[in-house]
């Protein structure tokens, strides 16, 4: 079918844009023109090829990216849920269809999960093959760039629809795009007061833009003090942890009220050292882990709340700019000096 | 303790601003210093004295009114929950507090439940006395007036909360004061899509102010077929019934979606016929009766919003009045040219 | 690939024991030989040929029977959920698997539903073709009778699952196998008090044996005064409707307790008039319609409990015969002498 | 009102059995007169005054226990609940009734809570004084000595009902009383499957009396093959722990299914290292702590299933003695030779 574009970690220390076959599309696939590409802390784990890209079992070269939208431009033969032309969004669990998680209604966590863009080629090229199963088909009224970043955002979507945040106190830990969708996501559904924590006062900047009532940098502010003093006492209703810290998550049982629970959405580094008796059972806390999205309950909601306007995104997408200029998008976010970069294509 | 001004029901055919001793404050009991309250349909029926009235088991004399807010000014002696100035909002669900339903988190459907401003004297009056368990404190940055309205506020908010309505489709029938709550709570709470419908094209331009996103003059419009239009031809999430029309709700299971469900708060004055097999059955519809606010999850969760300026009450207050023009305030709720009307004190 | 015996609707006054081709196994088909099929009131509606069935979408000539369990004798080219000599059960109901049920975890009310059994061939027969999606692998601790019923077995468990029975009073109305299977599911899941209501005492007898705690036969019995004497005059938790009856659900209004649940299972052949605001909005009253089963919550419930012999059906299997002997099997359903009626294969 | 025979700490070192008053009953207490009264884990700690113990808040000289089940002998003069005579078993969470957890359903964990028998004088003596609100009316069908187990009983139930354990496969660390409830609740409900583990074998085979499917002594088996293999190797849908060791949660996260709950009942001693990503977040674990028992929800629960035999609790006690033989009542229960030993008076 021809050549195209595409961002290929070629060896661990090499990426590039080069011209590769466009891929074949196999029955139950469908391959997508990529119109919006967003980037992701994998990505920039994968393109630093640190210890973690090194364990997750990408085979080099590899085409990178996950998060992404465009339209359908062939479908395999098996195909009847999507048609040539219909614009899609990529969903990155690719459940295998028969465990007991994918019998149960639980296919985000399939018991055989694979990732698009990690144990598959991804889509930071003109092309990109996903499963059918994946290619979401949206509506018309959400556009590219926004379907761009339908992955992460309903992460953030779910641990608030989980953690039911409708007239509560909500603390969000960590302001990436993850944290800022979560602050969006908490403000669209009803949270009552919004308190977002992030070291960086750009991040806080914008996080208060997306629904933030309150906005903390615990580099100078006391942020369970701030809590606590918040809801006359009791503590937060609900703390989701988009930052990934061990140190934010262990002190937030100091600011969980008695009831609260705590979603989990970022990924630490480190083991953390709990005092269950203090800090869950007398408390009653209810520590919730979030990997994606339902499928596809959590894509309807975005889909319903994206095309009707009632779900902020834009203030998260700080940069966006043609592929060829791959190298600086990674570059400023690397740097922290963007928040969520997008890829046009 | 002196004399007060009150509305008083004194017969059938007669109801006046007369003065009266200010009631007496039993042991359980708060005296509150009332600053608003709000008129309601139940005090036009009272006014009227109609067939509901007359069945109802109220006493004349009798002062009107039961929705209310103002400043407690004593409390009986084994009073903790309240003290004198704080501010409060009446709940109107008088509980036992020991049957079945009282020890098991239902006290708003008591077993022997009774309702203030019906079996018990109300609130068109300088003080009010209320149970103390139904005299909730608000935070001060609540107003009197939106205080005023928390009691049909949160029968809205509730079947809002019940239908879990985040990113879904919902048609609130009706557009009084208790369905444009509806329609904000739903907004509020992210809500989707809101299909708003009534009769009065005044009241669907305050639904339109309080977030429907659409508005339907049935008279006009075919109703179920703009529903089957906005949501592809599956039909609405979920249907409020705010409009006690038997007609209305009966249509409603012709747009409902397959496992959608049907909150109902209205009050139809005769008997619907349904067709159990294919309206519920093979739709796995659900119907769910409203009937109050939880005591006290909903009066959290109104707190919390209103105090942050979540939930947006005032459009649907189309008239403040002192209580002597309390006649003019009936006349107005009577010819339907006011939606809430509220009586300051 | 040869012939086999099959029971055939071949015109609205014939049905017969004849040889019919195998059929054929599409890509997405299994063909299951047969070992055991269960006759249901759906299949002497058709047997009948009554209004239903005549207006139900059904093409003679017609295999008929819709409820069974097999062993996989052949799968389509593309199906890898089952494999040859898989024990499976038939799950009925077929979804499209992309409408917005399908998509949000509600495919046993798809949209677009078919229903094998009635909008294509069934299983009295020695081979039955069935769609992929709808042939659940089953652990081999099932036996082929039981196997043969978890279809009507799954409604009834689902109604008492969606109803939250554990520690309950239930109701359950008519006691017809899927009633009786109710029974036991109450039994099994932890309901406290079970009273089943039949107008046959041969079934109440069985209801007995399968967990009811009381029996009524409201011929004799007042089953309201019943259920109110055993619940101290609260009424009873939640109504399970069996019978289709719609002189016994509009009675159960008048003995379910403020807070309750009624879940409909059974198909009313007439219209039902409800007050919806003394029988539904005052008392909270929850109407649940239950269709089917979910897909596979109810089927993965269903094989655990069965496979550690937890959950009872045998009692509700009075008769187990030879297909040859079909015409008995059914003279039997048809004069209420059997419950329920297998066929062997 | 005279003298009553009570089990007395009366300093570090020194606990006897000895004439008191009998205590007064406060204006919102309630008199009980004992008659049966169980030994728990905490009662051997406050006699051994150890480092808990001593940090608890305790002021000797002390009534101990708090378990307990009798007939009111009197009631305060603002006590309307119950009524001299009502057999009550006893709740010790004593909620304030006002604060955030009181007002939204949560008074199990009042944010300002009491314990009876540790903050207040406790049961193990002829009579007691409990705060009204604490004095639970049970049906006579329950008998004394089930009633003074219904407190520990409560929580197990309650972990039974919150992770939604029907038609599941349980695994239950820990087979004192507590766990061995867990397993009898497991069983009740419906559990599929019911893995119980202790080091004890006496007390798994208690156990297996109970509703233990099967039961592991971790010093001879490996527990996590062994849920592994009775799940097809997906894990465990639920896991409760009634050990407080934090080796056993820790391992149990090696089995606990992808989207499995577990419920923390016991009180581990020493902090707990958790990988937060691998084992909370990629797994979509749910950790809930569980204290207490819902404020009555569970205790209505437990009613039903008691007064109709559904739930057993006989096994689990092995030891009934007249208060006199308190001694060789603590000696059984720390000696590990009993289970849940039961005072009479």
């Amino acid at each position: 079918m021809g050549d195209m574009l595409a961002l290929v970690k070629t060896s661990p220390t090499v990426a590039e844009l080069v011209n590769v076959p466009i891929p074949e599309c196999g029955p139950e696939d469908v391959l997508v023109r990529v119109r919006a590409a967003a980037l992701c802390g994998t990505d920039l784990h994968i393109f630093a090829w640190n210890a973690w890209a090194q364990g997750a079992g990408i085979k080099l070269p590899f085409i990178m990216g996950h998060e992404f939208c465009g339209d359908v431009a062939a479908v395999g033969s098996a195909v009847k849920t999507v048609s040539i032309g219909d614009k899609v969004s990529g969903e990155t669990h690719v459940p295998c269809g028969y465990c007991y998680q994918c019998l149960n209604g639980e296919q985000h966590i399939c018991n055989n999960l694979r990732l698009f863009g990690v144990h598959r080629n991804g889509c930071f090229a003109e092309y990109a093959v996903i499963p059918a199963v994946c290619a979401k088909p949206i509506p018309p009224a959400i556009t590219y760039e926004t379907g761009s970043v339908m992955e992460p955002l309903g992460t953030a979507l779910r641990a608030i629809v989980e953690t039911n945040a409708a007239g509560t106190n909500v603390v969000v830990l960590g302001c990436g795009p993850i944290g800022l969708f979560a602050v969006a996501s908490a403000a669209c559904l009803g949270a009552a007061g919004i308190i977002a924590a992030d070291i960086s006062d750009a991040r806080l900047k914008i996080a208060a833009q997306m629904g933030a009532g309150r906005t903390i940098n615990p580099t100078n502010d006391d942020l369970a003090e701030a809590v606590l003093r918040a809801t006359n006492g009791y503590g937060a209703d609900i703390v989701i942890d988009a930052s990934g810290s061990v140190a934010a998550v262990k002190q937030s049982f100091s600011y969980l009220r008695k009831g609260g629970k705590i979603a989990l959405i970022g990924l630490p580094d480190k083991p953390i050292e709990l005092e269950l008796g203090k800090e869950v059972v007398f408390k009653e806390a209810k520590i919730i882990g979030i990997h994606g999205r339902k499928m596809f309950e959590t894509w309807t909601q975005m889909e319903n709340l994206l095309s009707t306007g009632k779900l902020l995104v834009a203030p998260a997408i700080t940069h966006a700019l043609p592929l060829s200029r791959w190298r600086e998008g990674i570059e400023l976010a690397q740097s922290g000096q963007a928040c969520k970069v997008i890829f046009n294509l």
